[in-house]
């Protein structure tokens, strides 16, 4: 029996951090064994809210692909590939739009949220508002079983499964796969270094790419219990981010439990607190980087990744594509389907 | 240098009748020596309001083209394609959603009212909803300068050269050619046999394809004045329908002038003027007629036909893509813009 797919991606506005790697980056080296498992590089979706920035998204592809293969997805196996290379997804869209409301698309909670964190009340730029029907196509192209997401993000699955359901039941077979929504288990949301959201943008973020003086710099920064005024005051672990941190990578949980109760009980250093914690980090990241590198070193091999993951890609979503205008019945025998190869 | 170039096309939902003859297909037979024309059977517009049967909207394709032939398009001139078979077409639509607000696509005067015909008040069909933005890609992928349109398609130009205007300034480029309106001088649009709208649905129509017979049978049954009691009151020609295809069709404008007046004095009687209007009719659907029949009967000819023209047309297309994805930033020059090839 062939694998189910997996589907994954993010957009290429800069380089991973540790909180894509606890979030999703983990879970996918893990699955792709199990899965047959596709990964992609969301620069089209990127362009919608970059449009007046597209050498960010066009330079960070390189970047982002660096990261995967340097945590470990493994291109014999794992599919990584360019969105906007693949020229069946929005062809698949342009059909997907038939089965689906203008209503139903806008509806979702994550994007309004997202259009009022950009500023976007009277005018929405079009390619963000109907970002989610593009990422329907995104899913459905491969077969997907299985997308490994965010809260946030259950929203846009459960438009691709109206949209899957609507055309089946329209066309009357089951042309399309129903995708099923994965939450890895990945416990509470890692935080930036100033106990906010991590976030590229908030320049609170560790990179998978950081030098050993950035994640000390960094970490030197980190936030700690403020309500503690001396070292002797006890002090509240779930205010000091240090322990987000070591309960995520340190690789003894005991160790991470004494330190904890240190911390309450009073005469923790916030210094000691963070060194252990940079030490901690600097030996999950420093073998990461070192690998990636190795593979920045060397482009005409993470493009030849590319470019195959790209070509694995394209195949599958244009089987998906012939089949849904064979369903549709606008496959014109008369016509191939690309006339011009 | 190179000709400017026209684009034209129809929805594929029926054969073509002497309203499209009168409206546009005599202009772009006279036009396609001067212009290089692309004339696109747009299927997959017609699919956005005909999602329960695309039989018919597949169905039509060939009745449509042999119409074409039928009245005079050279396909040794023009280029006859099929929307569908164009993947650059949806390509380019996603790109232009970046740079146009889903407010500015949803705010067209002839969309709203063809929403409210057809029943679309709470939930429109997106591809319905969104068609206006699919039909911009179709006028800018070939370059278009003229697009011939009546009164009612002008927003659909404007939006057109909103789009390229912004695409033109975001990227600092003229990338894209700047379409103009072309309102052909048809007088007066002609009207259905029973003096409504000449239209498919309303079954009023007389076709190229029409039988003497059936033409006779049709203008039979054609709207004369109502008021007229007996054949000696004088007669309102301009309430008789039979004016209007003889001002359109009949070789010789003074004798309709003759009728005109006859009419008025009155003593002319209906059955006396449809003859001659069928007559009129009949001189000038036979030859369309036989020449469509002459094309219908060798279908491996009209397809050759349109696979030339779509392949000229998606080669014009592509590099308006490629021209788009440049101007962008995202050619990637590691990957071929058809990895699969």
């Amino acid at each position: 029996m062939s694998k189910k797919v997996i589907l994954s991606g993010d957009r290429p506005t800069g380089p991973l951090h540790i909180g894509h790697y606890l979030g999703t980056l983990k879970s996918r080296v893990e699955m792709q064994h199990d899965y047959e498992t596709f990964i992609m590089v969301a620069d089209a979706q990127a362009i919608t809210d970059n449009v007046g920035d597209i050498a960010k998204v066009r330079n960070n592809i390189f970047e982002v692909v660096c990261d995967y293969l340097a945590v470990g997805i493994d291109p014999k196996i794992s599919h990584i590939f360019i969105q906007s290379c693949l020229p069946q997804l929005p062809e698949l869209t342009m059909y997907f739009l038939n089965v689906v409301s203008i209503q139903r698309i806008g509806h979702n909670p994550t994007v309004k949220s997202e259009m009022k964190t950009r500023g976007y009340t009277d005018s929405v730029p079009a390619g963000f508002y109907l970002y989610p029907i593009y990422q329907v196509a995104d899913i459905v192209a491969f077969g997907t079983h299985v997308v490994p997401v965010g809260n946030d993000q259950v929203p846009m699955i459960e438009l691709a499964r109206d949209v899957v359901r609507n055309f089946n039941e329209q066309f009357n077979k089951e042309v399309l796969v129903l995708p099923e929504v994965y939450q890895p288990k990945i416990g509470a949301r890692l935080p930036g270094v100033d106990g906010n959201k991590m976030s590229k943008s908030q320049g609170n973020a560790i990179y998978l790419s950081d030098e050993n003086d950035e994640i000390i710099k960094k970490i030197k920064k980190m936030k700690s219990d403020p309500n503690r005024k001396s070292l002797e005051d006890p002090g509240d672990p779930s205010e000091a981010v240090a322990f987000s941190y070591l309960e995520a990578f340190h690789p003894d949980p005991r160790r991470v439990e004494e330190l904890k109760e240190h911390y309450q009980r009073g005469g923790m250093p916030d210094k000691v607190l963070k060194e252990e914690t940079a030490q901690v980090l600097i030996a999950f990241i420093e073998p990461i980087r070192e690998r990636r590198k190795e593979f920045s070193s060397q482009p005409d091999l993470v493009y030849e990744i590319i470019r195959k993951g790209t070509m694995a890609a394209e195949a599958k979503a244009a089987k998906t594509l012939a089949a849904v205008k064979e369903a549709m019945g606008i496959n014109y025998p008369f016509i191939k389907p690309h006339v011009l190869q």
